[in-house]
């Protein structure tokens, strides 16, 4: 077989991501250890019938792949840990929200491991492993980053992985899922935080009128500040998405200040939100080639299944895909 | 007794906020009657049993309020088509989301009416008579303004009505709501709109990993961008708002292009999102006095009772309200 069948996985950071991680592989039949230096989450896995390891060392030695699911400030300090314990096949990932800072480190603490960058994008605004949910990401996209120099076979093991856990692997460069993610995840905090702030310097008035729109609006300037500027700080393409919203909403202002209407840019976003919710998709073939998946990843596409037949190479390996039909 | 006691009133436009205001009115024992120009809303209105007029000057002959529940552009309209039909003493009050423009139109066509303007904070995503809900007021804020000419009793009667609603009515200024709705309505509106739009500009990957902050910051622009250009076009203080919003955004934005944080926005943002959800209220006591309500809506405040004892004048009413403790 071509593919990695991980057979022992390690899953390093047991939060609300690891610990879905965890529970999730654990009832999907793997064998899975756990790690986290913090007491709490090791107490709460452990008395939940996971096994975790007594240090980051141990939990990865002889693990086929290993998970990186701690904070990214700690993510330096946690490979330098285990660069010692790793096999020389095992394969590593990570669930980091931006993709080029995490690339960027592995390569210069592990230059030489089998990593593939990875993003879920799931999430709830609680955090530990007792909030973890096995079916977190059922159905939820998760950017799996396919880079020149990334092992192809380690990437499409990972992408059965990802299927297997109900989830939907999207192909994409580290650069190219950064700028999408400044556009989806970035941006919204940012405007959350704005509205949140702006909303109050108008003073109890306000507070008391605010409604529905100021409370979707804000929902998520309720997520903790170090997570926020974690996802923002040090992603470039945020800036070009933060100058396209402050255009947009400059062209309105001054349209009002005119005496004219904000009617151009509330068709223009009523037309891109019903046009996204909209989106209908339809089922592919694909092969088992970066370029072809980059191209799908970029079309809005994911993979829904690897078929392993027999045979000695990639070449044997029937992909399937979903994308946006127009 | 002091305040008007509405025995009979009549509603004119039976969409959602018009048809909900005859349900709730119907269900709380008042007479009512409506009247729509559309002939599906008609229909519906008197297929549920409800009583509905052939003509708005039919459905407030007779009427001690109306209750004007059209869209503005045919507000000016209806007011021409009434003009001949009301009593002397019949209390005129609506329900659109800018006070400035009702107040402007009323005076000019109305100049001698008993006119109250109002903006209950409620409503859906729906339309319609039938989309209409008895309980849609149910602790819905609903701004209810107090001018230097608005006559006090015929305000303070419908405060009563409105708390009978399940509503909290609350007092204010056209000029002072519409500088607080700029900041709650306006500018979400926008900047879910340039949330939806910034988001379709990144390209498919990132619709297809646009996720829980892209949905709830865009939710509202799927509200029809007429009614959103209704709400922000010709409010000043929405350029105010913008100004204010675009300053916090640009300030993000050049400390990301200098190699700096967004996290000073992140952690306001926080502090005023989770300062407006924990904000605590208690019961106060108020005179019918217009500059003493006004403050009070000022502070945050409502009126929660209008307690009339045997007494000739205003001087006999005991009011009760609730507003926020620090």
């Amino acid at each position: 077989m071509v593919l990695d069948s991980f057979d022992r996985i390690a899953v390093l950071g047991l939060g609300l991501i690891g610990g879905s991680i965890v529970q999730a592989l654990a009832r999907g039949g793997y064998r899975v250890t756990g790690y986290d230096p913090n007491p709490v989450e090791v107490a709460a896995a452990r008395g939940t019938g996971y096994t975790v390891a007594g240090s980051a060392a141990g939990a990865v030695t002889g693990a086929d792949l290993v998970v990186l699911a701690m904070p990214l400030p700690q993510l330096d300090g946690a490979l330098a840990s285990i660069a010692g314990a790793l096999g020389p096949r095992t394969v590593i990932t990570d669930v980091g929200t931006l993709k080029a800072p995490v690339l960027r480190a592995v390569r210069t603490r592990l230059p030489r491991a089998r990593f593939v960058g990875g993003h879920p994008l799931a999430g709830t605004e609680q955090s530990g492993f007792l909030a973890g949910d096995p079916m977190l990401f059922r159905d939820a996209p998760w950017a799996l980053v396919l880079e020149p120099d990334t092992d192809l076979p380690a990437w499409l093991s990972l992408a059965v992985l990802l299927c297997d856990l109900g989830a939907k692997p999207v192909p994409t460069t580290a650069a190219e899922q950064d700028a999408a993610i400044a556009r989806v995840i970035g941006l919204p905090h940012m405007l959350a935080e704005a509205l949140a702030l702006a909303g109050l310097h108008g003073g109890e008035l306000g507070l008391s009128l605010a409604a529905g729109s100021y409370t979707a609006g804000s929902r998520v300037a309720r997520t903790r500040p170090e997570l926020v500027t974690t996802w923002c700080d040090g992603n470039p393409a945020l800036i070009d998405a933060l100058d396209d919203a402050i255009g947009l909403l400059a062209a309105s202002r001054d349209a009002l200040a005119a005496g004219g209407s904000v009617r151009e840019l509330a068709e223009a976003g009523h037309r891109a939100r019903m046009e996204w919710e909209n989106r209908e998709f339809g089922p592919v073939d694909l092969a088992a080639d970066p370029q072809a998946l980059l191209q799908h990843g970029r079309d809005g596409g994911w993979i829904t299944a690897v078929i392993e037949k027999d045979g000695p190479d990639l070449a044997s390996l029937r992909l399937l895909g979903m994308r946006p039909v127009r």
